[in-house]
């Protein structure tokens, strides 16, 4: 594995000026802090740069608070918002599901053999039907029916849960309700979606039925976070399949489900290594 | 290869009904023909049957004429289209482009290798600028500027080309004008286009531009069929690339080419060895 | 979905001659039996003939055994061997596995969900690891461990599941057992395995830790029919991802997985639904 | 465009030790160097450290020169070994082809129109037929025949030109002679192949008919660094096309070309962006 139980992650973003690799990089080597695999990307248009490091301490007596001391004035000078995260950290998740569960038990498949640096501390669902599946795994399972008028109420609910596990991030696997605006707004930055289609292509209801109508001969799914406008969020991930003829709207719904699920576990995964940076409404994803 | 210089195609299309297929390959037999490959659909949708048959005349005195007459009655009975392909025929092709070239490059290198079963017979380009390259390769070019003006009188020349050349298929390799309607009509189903982005996503100008907006993580190119609806004809082939956000618009403008030119030469080839058919607006491509 | 519940398949193979397509179309026809879609190839070199047939009976009184009558003297004129399989029919399966569950959790959510048409008998391990896994999914798990001394023993236990439960195929799911030349020859044809590395390279073990000394930029793996000759069995299909310098070995096996599993769910399906065709050393498949 | 006119790139690799990072960016910051991108590795099995840098000098006197000076000494602390490429540099390179052009054509086309950061200054043959394609790019051609018994004398004349004209890259655009081991020592590292199989599947000639042979579902091309062993040389690029029982093995070669020149295509051109450092038999290419 590249990274082992002394890599720690150290990730920053600020605008564009001279200096911002070197304040990273000195100070970890005054640190004595090897880096293992370091990418920055500097955005010209939106003038703003972004780092993501992974280095080992090279001396056992490795403090995370003193590091943070000795960099919150450094980072402050390149208004840098930075994170530093330890080794083998585990994102806490929420997942939210409706009852379509591919993407739900590829989550849970991964997370149970240790694959993807998730902690999922609950599932939430508007229907009862993936209680069995999420109870096998050992994990909480939040039934939360909704109808038009009791909305606000449920995703009280759900905001209540989000809270209390701490969770850092909520994905929704497949949730077939639409969010607020205040839930968006909550949310915003915080929480990923998979769309089954290629965005902004085929937005809105029942895209695979839209695509078969135009008779595409590729379909999609894009994991992308949830803002304010729906379907319109910062694009993490997005994969293909191709589709023929002999595909009718049934079909691309079955083949659509392998490309959910790698795509959102792709997201997933990389948000979860640190590889995801989102400003203005986009992302940096600085892949393997 | 799997077709040598005796194999013929028959390629048709009816409403669905009880023995279509056995009303070709049936005759095929009484013929003496043996067939190499064969692929049949039905839209059940449409309720609309097409086929295509690769096969191989087992009497060295076949006769197509009379293979046709005595065929007519049958496909007539069925209301079956049907069209007879000889062995090493070359769809005779006219190929429009304005000023960039990556396409038309190849489509010329694929032509001139023999890799693409197309005769062109003429390049026509609203700009003189690709006058060499198409001279190089010993082919006719005709360069008929074009002005909101004059859109009328240049389409009539094109037209004329067309005619003159006995073209049975255009080839819109880049070519950046806008249609008129009445030209998109005389074109509908015997022209062939590459738009730059996945359709029906990005339509109009500057796709690259728009999906850098988007902060879209692939990028892709359409090859459709010219109808009078710009952007919306019948899709025959699509394909993407990665691209990252260190890729800008102009960066994905010069991606986007090798895609383009292997989408184009994909769904030319396809239509060259009569393996699309095209209905309402929606196309069937037997691939290998 | 392009099958309903009226769908039948006719499959067949033999020699190539005049009227190979015609002996089954003709009789589907006088059958008053609609062909849906229907692909036929012929071989060339090996001289052989493939053809694979959905169609649905136009009469309500459709009788497969009168079918069967009717057509197995036209098909032994031609040496043909056919197989008539019925609307929703599911193929019998034993799957096979050691510790690793990736394929297996894959094939068992697959089938759990009526996405594959397959109706698993058993699950057979070496270990006993697994065996939760598949009785949450209400499926018998034998556990027969194995050692050198053993493994005829061993080997005639599996044999007595696959006899027993009717099993027409058996998966080797990451089963990390070589098998002896008896067993293989019993299941020759009749048992799919995944390796995982694109055969005939990096054979035998640790394919990941062979391609990571290489410094290959992708890998794959490949599911194939078992034969005498192990790894190197007939060829049903081939994935591949990228890789970087970045993955370690170990990357490669975590990155593999999921290539693994979506190939060996695709071959199993392409089985299931008749598209595969086994002569000589190789197959055809008639993929949508 | 990622990098404009005042992009310069500066490359190095050294043994894996503390401040490897530093030792770089400290020394840009100093001399008022911004960073527009930068990609570090190091590989924990071979304890190798690599690092490549896109940076704008902020001080429009930024003097090379200088530049080498000062970071002479801290380099060679690190035992560390460092390009420095301008902004808008071409690599020289001479092209090697036997009579099969499509990899040739892709290359000359990409070279006109700017798109590859390449200045090719000969094209080398061991036959005539390639000379009218490269005289139309206004490009020297060498005929440089060849038997058995002038090896030594023509890869003298090779050699020359590669001396003369001050080539710092060799491309084997399928150059179908066997080079002797001592031509392979001189362009070890300098020199990149492509060989129409995924090495180190498939080694040796006929590629596509082995892979025809064995039954394989996907085909392959590899770009690597020439060295000692052939067809064993470090791998920069892969790519693969998906292939089916109808492709023979002619077909294999006919569509193995678009992949093969698009692999060749993106090895030549992560080596011209110095993104390709060798070491041992393996390569670090970071992409974009």
């Amino acid at each position: 594995m590249s990274r082992n139980n002394n890599t720690w992650i150290i990730t920053a973003q600020c605008p564009s000026q001279l200096g911002t690799v070197d304040v990273v990089t000195s100070f970890l080597k005054a640190q004595h802090c090897y880096i293992a695999e370091q990418h920055s990307f500097d955005d010209k248009r939106a003038k703003r740069f972004f780092i993501r490091t992974e280095f080992e301490p090279q001396t056992e007596a490795f403090d995370a608070a003193a590091f943070r001391d000795g960099f919150n004035n450094r980072a402050a000078e390149f208004g840098m918002s930075y994170e530093l995260t330890e080794p083998g950290f585990k994102v806490p998740v929420v997942i939210m599901v409706s009852k379509t569960d591919h993407c739900l038990n590829d989550l849970l498949y991964r997370h149970r053999t240790g694959k993807l640096n998730i902690d999922i501390k609950a599932v939430i669902s508007n229907h009862p039907d993936l209680e069995h599946l999420v109870s096998w795994h050992g994990l909480p399972y939040h039934y939360f029916p909704v109808t038009a008028e009791t909305r606000s109420e449920q995703e009280e609910q759900i905001w209540q849960v989000v809270q209390e596990t701490g969770a850092e991030l909520v994905v929704l696997a497949r949730y077939m309700q639409v969010l607020s605006e205040d839930m968006c707004k909550k949310l915003a930055g915080r929480a990923i979606n998979i769309h089954h289609s290629l965005l902004p292509g085929f937005k809105g209801a029942k895209p695979y039925h839209q695509a078969y109508d135009k008779g595409v001969k590729l379909v999609g799914a894009t994991a992308h976070f949830i803002n304010e406008d729906l379907d319109e969020g910062p694009i993490i991930s997005q994969k293909v399949d191709v589709v023929t003829h002999s595909d009718y709207a049934d079909d691309l719904v079955d083949k659509g489900r392998d490309i959910e699920r790698l795509t959102l576990a792709h997201a997933v995964s990389c948000y979860a290594e640190r590889r995801v940076f989102l400003y203005n409404n986009r992302t940096v994803v600085f892949s393997r």
